[in-house]
């Protein structure tokens, strides 16, 4: 593919990419657009696979599963490409077990399991605490927030350790931590799970199953409830066109010149006038860029670990109870039956080349504070997308397709502005603008001591929290 | 250079690859080996260069520049090569500005600047906290000190808010953490810094020049007091051979079959029976694997952020006081006379394509806790050098050789253990061991409360302090 020419390129095929590339096509369909993908296939960290089951085959997302009614972006793709959605089901016995193996095994039917009060008290205070802290930050600008500074340069186990009393809280939020970011609390910066959760709309949407949070719902062809997530990206790239979505091809240099941008990659060279990164930060970390990335960029592409989970998915001849439980722990946790399974399905998203880890590249402390500035700046005609750069959701599918949108406007309004209204490109040239010198916030440090005396009326916000919120339902697994 | 074998395939001319290039080499003159280098010169973070200087040409490190007398590893090195070593100067005025731009610029002849009685109290009780802390970690297993997974949840940040009373002693310690690391204290874990002070022999020798301190000594020709520390890396790789040390040739991808290993570089491909890999961190992440390293060791090379440290040099005709100053400061600093100058010269590490960054990778929270039995294991024929690797000294020249010189002694052990004794066998399987499974340290928090009444006491140990080291002497530039 040696001397091909296109007006911009997209790296990588996942939501994000192919979001960024279906915009620019659908904005101005005078552009020629490539997607190259390193991959035999498209869909990034969302796959669906066809797994034996009761009712015969069915699919089954081994990644990114979930979408939900609050997130604009994924639920407008999802009515656009003829696709529906259907609740995750929660009925029925689900299984506890926190605090290490000698932990007692618990089970329950409701939709939260049972604590002691004081574990309950103390919960529902560091949410609330949690909260209250997240409505101050600011997605776009994490460091013009109160105390950013500080809360930048601690981990989240330094604030559980300052701020929860008891063990068990704080072995149910190290949990969440691997649930959502599938990292530790001692590794990601309190700012950075801040800002993570205010992209959200606040922490208890990352957890529950309820209307508006993360697990609310999944993707399903009409009429069946099956289909999963991966189909997003195959039903785009097939709007985008087939010829236009490159796979197996890794790309290994960007190399900008006063004239065009060269794109190499294992199958070859093309030439183009603006490319759109759309891959995870240590991918793109990974990508020869001449002239070299700027310091601050470079150490943020270099330093952003990714989480580490695996998913496993077994199926049964009787569905019921057993539907999502972990293979390892299942004879112990659901009785002998456990065994006798159909299929078991594992991925381990590490070990896979064109991923690395999953769900999300994170930031260590010190991150935010001194290299956020580059989290989205273009580096000339290189534009960053991928849902670790979303302001809505990032972290989710959601942010994925909203960060390749709004890559593919940087893009237009750069090469040929006409395509976009007065307001978007307003909108776009004022995220492009330098951010106002931040204000210092360095010595204000922000000192919350607890008196005893404060019990009683954090007995009565729980009251007050419990009754507005019956539904609080805590996804575990 | 396609279809070359040789037996071992070293990654880097840095010091620590040509330290392991030569002890193999040494051990067995039968093993044929190749040393691949990206840059067009060997020396890695070390490099000096010629500038004009009143006396004529002289040249000037450009990196790493320091050695000392406890380092036995570099000493030992300088002595085989027939190099000599000449101490630091530090007599005459020095320029003390820390606390922002508005802070006071203190000048000062001893050996430090003056501080008010309660800072000075202040920062000897920190150091007194920090070496005590420091003596109770093991460098080759830190995960085993007292309270390691609490020391490895929090920043250095957080230890400083924590434990330090003046704005003044924070100041001073973020400083050090910038000269030291090349990183504020809200990017380190604490438990990391612990480590990095115990490989050294303490925290002090991080800062001080006094005898056995990190920047007692610098390298130099014999009966000139010029020279550099690249001339080391020079000298060792003509001693290993020019036609056995390639420059200019990048490596891209290291694929381990059951037959043999294949190193392809941009100048092709060779085969081996072993690698050693003597890059930083984040350039080992550049690499591609096959098969794809362990998800922990993958984990290591992509997220340890490497530091960000620019060096000016400017010669004066009159050099006696400026030879150390810093150019955009020196005339806020040192009067008009300091913008007559000869030459000015920097260099900005982070620019640099194959180093990308200066002084060392380091670890984030959470780092350790989670990843560091990956830190030195072999991946099967692949061996990790680099000073990030050492357990002496890491992060120095030092660190580097003696990082180089074990990957070697591995290397040997496996392919041919005739050459090494007894105990050099027995030493290298030592540490190829698996870790036992380390303590649980887990909820044993380390809480050291502070009693007004202590006050006295702390008082009486800063006088014994201070009249045991009357040479008390940090260096601030």
């Amino acid at each position: 593919m040696s001397e091909e020419h296109f007006d911009v390129v997209v790296v990588g095929a996942g939501l994000s990419g192919l979001s960024a590339a279906r915009r620019l096509q659908k904005r101005n369909p005078q552009l020629s657009v490539l997607v190259l993908e390193a991959r035999d296939r498209v869909g990034g960290r969302t796959v669906s696979k066809d797994l034996p089951a009761a009712n015969g085959v069915d699919q089954w997302d081994m990644g990114g599963q979930w979408v939900s009614s609050s997130q604009t972006h994924v639920m407008e793709l999802i009515q656009e490409l003829g696709l529906e959605v259907f609740p995750q089901y929660t009925k029925g016995k689900k299984v506890h077990h926190v605090g290490g193996p000698q932990a007692k095994i618990k089970t329950y039917t409701t939709s939260m399991p049972s604590y002691s009060p004081l574990t309950m008290l103390d919960f529902t205070l560091l949410l609330w605490r949690i909260d209250r802290l997240t409505q101050g930050v600011s997605v776009e600008d994490p460091m013009s927030s109160p105390n950013a500074e500080l809360y930048d340069s601690m981990t989240l186990h330094t604030f559980m350790e300052k701020h929860i009393w008891t063990t068990q809280v704080k072995e149910e939020l190290a949990l969440c931590s691997r649930i959502v970011f599938g990292m530790e609390p001692s590794q990601i910066s309190f700012l950075y799970f801040l800002m993570y959760s205010a992209a959200a709309g606040g922490t208890l949407r990352l957890l529950e199953t309820t209307p508006g949070s993360g697990q609310e719902l999944k993707v399903k062809v009409r009429e069946k409830d099956k289909g999963g997530t991966q189909q997003l990206s195959k039903k785009l790239a097939e709007q985008i066109g087939k010829e236009r979505v490159r796979l197996g091809a890794a790309v290994t240099t960007i190399c900008q010149n006063s004239e065009n941008i060269k794109v190499t990659t294992s199958a070859g060279t093309v030439t183009c006038k603006a490319v759109i990164v759309a891959c995870p930060t240590h991918l793109a970390a990974q990508i020869r860029y001449e002239p070299a990335l700027p310091a601050e960029r470079q150490s943020l592409t270099h330093c952003l670990p990714i989480g580490h989970m695996m998913k496993f998915i077994v199926t049964y001849p009787t569905m019921e109870e057993r539907r999502d439980a972990v293979i390892s722990s299942l004879v112990k946790y659901l009785g002998p039956e456990a065994s006798t399974y159909i299929h078991y399905e594992e991925k381990d998203w590490a070990k896979e080349e064109w991923t690395g880890g999953c769900p999300v590249n994170v930031m260590t402390p010190g991150m935010l504070t001194y290299y956020h500035p580059s989290l989205r700046k273009p580096f000339d005609r290189i534009h960053w997308a991928g849902t670790e750069t979303a302001t809505q959701w990032c972290g989710y599918i959601n942010g994925a397709i909203q960060a390749g949108q709004r890559a593919a406007m940087e893009v237009l309004a750069q090469m040929c502005p006409s395509s976009l209204s007065r307001e978007e490109l307003d909108a776009v040239r004022a995220s492009l603008k330098q951010r106002k010198k931040r204000k210092d916030s360095k010595g204000k440090s922000c000192k919350c001591y607890y008196l005893f005396g404060a019990v009683m009326t954090a007995a009565a916000v729980v009251a007050a929290y419990l009754l507005a919120k019956p539904e609080l339902g805590f996804k575990w697994i």
